[in-house]
């Protein structure tokens, strides 16, 4: 049973059934009704220790990812950041680590213009769970059912990276810096978030893989999509890691990218396009939106890649 | 250095400076203005196996309890509750501990008109976070800082109940069901919470014990206060055990009541008997506020309690 699968199965509709849910379980964010002119969204994640990090890591970087994570699942909604709440866990009380750690995590913070609100500090295994809340004007969220036969699949960024400097911290091999910035401090892409409001018809961060990602939204909007496997937006570094036989579940399937995958319709291909300018960050074309469902990725010597394994599962990979 | 300086020198004021948080951290809820016409009240609590509770506990009161503390603080808030976010790390996918832990969060929940809507599930070591979000009227939220000399100082239902059942599970020790329920399953007092805005001039929740919690609203509100250990409210049971040798400490500083202790005007103690009978739990009168800075707890001999050990700390007390 993975963890998508727990998450439905047991937790989808608990509780009161509320009018002022606009949408609850099952997307990057819930988003909740106020009755002032912009919803609510919100997102928590939370990190293991040994799971999504090594205990020894930089707490700096920590604190940085910690509220990045969050700070995607808002970019995936188009909502614009506003508050976080932390609950941090720690072995013992260590001034210096607790110190680095909220640097890291201010500095992000606010630099998107959020307020740390609310905290519970208790003694225990390393963990760090954010949740983060934005504002989204009503209708102008973005969630991930949306998509229709004839979109554009596209992704912003690099897909990989992270994968890539896992592997190789993993495996005692040497990590650039750009490589391992890309691991430790992902860049939440909140600006190319907003700007697509009116643009993209289904959206969703890449924190699983590409493969599992799309899929969801391919599963909540009913429809299917073909991906050029070629046309993925590859960094140097993970290119040539394909070249050296790297498969393809380095970009697909690795996880902790933190892109945005959407789909929008071909006639806003020229105003995405502006978007990238705009935001400094590449968006690629990847593929397009089938009726018929399920993924379908074709690689460049036209055989279908394997979707069995898609994604990366908290529950089945011993990490 | 104790959870609490942690919190206060690192996360108070981290991120960004916004016009909207009306209250940030070092209350029992941050307050958010959404610009609707009531605000936006949350709070978050971590749970750790072998800190907060046992491994093998009954799964199905610590959904219940998971939620419960969350509730407590929003009832300190004066604060109706509306929606919860749960983030919950297994060591493993257990179909039927997650089922029964499910039941009793959803149940909790839905007697409180409370809607789960956002989840992160991963594997770790056992721990819980849920953030509890709640709503009240601008102006009517009553927080830690409010209370004035002369106010009454009142706690609602009984102390010290948890910490008896704690010990004596502990010490292998037979407990009575109600003396457990007390510890596992504890009844968060919304309803007394919402019926004392316009009452209390000062709230807390107490949870990790009168001492502690009451001196929390002393110091936010820059006061002090007389309590008369003789009229505290005990249990038989706790009641009993003080009469055996336990010492003070039980129902001042062992944590996990989860009882209100508010600060109110004499003028308004007819009212807040009413309160007691409408939602059949008692609230009692324990002492005074004074202009003198501390808390000064009489014991029936006249003799002063020593509030050096004041409260139960996550990173002091080895649990």
């Amino acid at each position: 049973m993975s963890e998508f699968d727990l998450i439905r199965t047991y937790f989808a509709g608990l509780g009161a059934r509320r009018t002022d849910v606009v949408l609850g379980v099952g997307d990057d964010c819930a988003l909740l009704d106020l009755g002032a002119d912009q919803w609510l969204a919100v997102s928590l994640d939370t990190l293991v220790a040994g799971v999504h990090f090594l205990a020894d890591c930089d707490p700096e970087a920590l604190g940085h990812k910690a509220l990045a994570v969050g700070l995607s699942d808002l970019a995936a909604m188009g909502a614009r950041p506003a508050w976080a709440t932390l609950a941090l866990t720690l072995p013992g009380a260590d001034p210096a680590w607790v110190a680095a750690f909220a640097h890291g995590l201010g500095r992000l913070a606010k630099a998107h213009g959020v307020a740390l609100v609310g905290g519970d500090t208790t003694r225990g295994p390393l963990a760090i769970t954010v949740q983060v809340h934005g504002l989204v004007a009503p209708g102008q969220a973005i969630r991930r059912a949306g998509a229709r036969p004839g979109d554009q699949v596209w992704v912003s960024g690099h897909l990989g990276d992270a994968g890539l400097a896992l592997r190789r911290i993993q495996a005692g091999a040497p990590v650039s810096e750009p490589l391992r910035r890309r691991l430790e401090r992902p860049d939440p892409r909140v600006a190319i978030g907003l700007r697509l409001r009116g643009l993209a018809h289904a959206m969703i961060d890449v924190s699983d893989g590409l493969a599992a990602d799309l899929g969801h939204i391919l599963e909540a909007s009913g429809v299917g999509a073909s991906v050029e496997l070629a046309a993925l937006p590859l960094s140097p570094d993970v290119a040539e890691a394909l070249a050296n036989g790297a498969g393809w579940d380095l970009p697909l399937a690795a996880g902790d990218d933190y892109e945005l995958c959407f789909t929008a319709p071909a006639a806003h291909s020229g105003r995405i396009e502006a978007v990238a300018l705009e935001a400094r960050c590449p968006l690629t074309r990847i593929g397009c939106v089938t009726s018929e469902p399920g993924l379908r990725a074709s690689q460049p010597d036209g055989a279908l890649w394997p979707i069995a394994r898609s994604g990366y599962d908290h529950f089945r990979d011993e990490a």
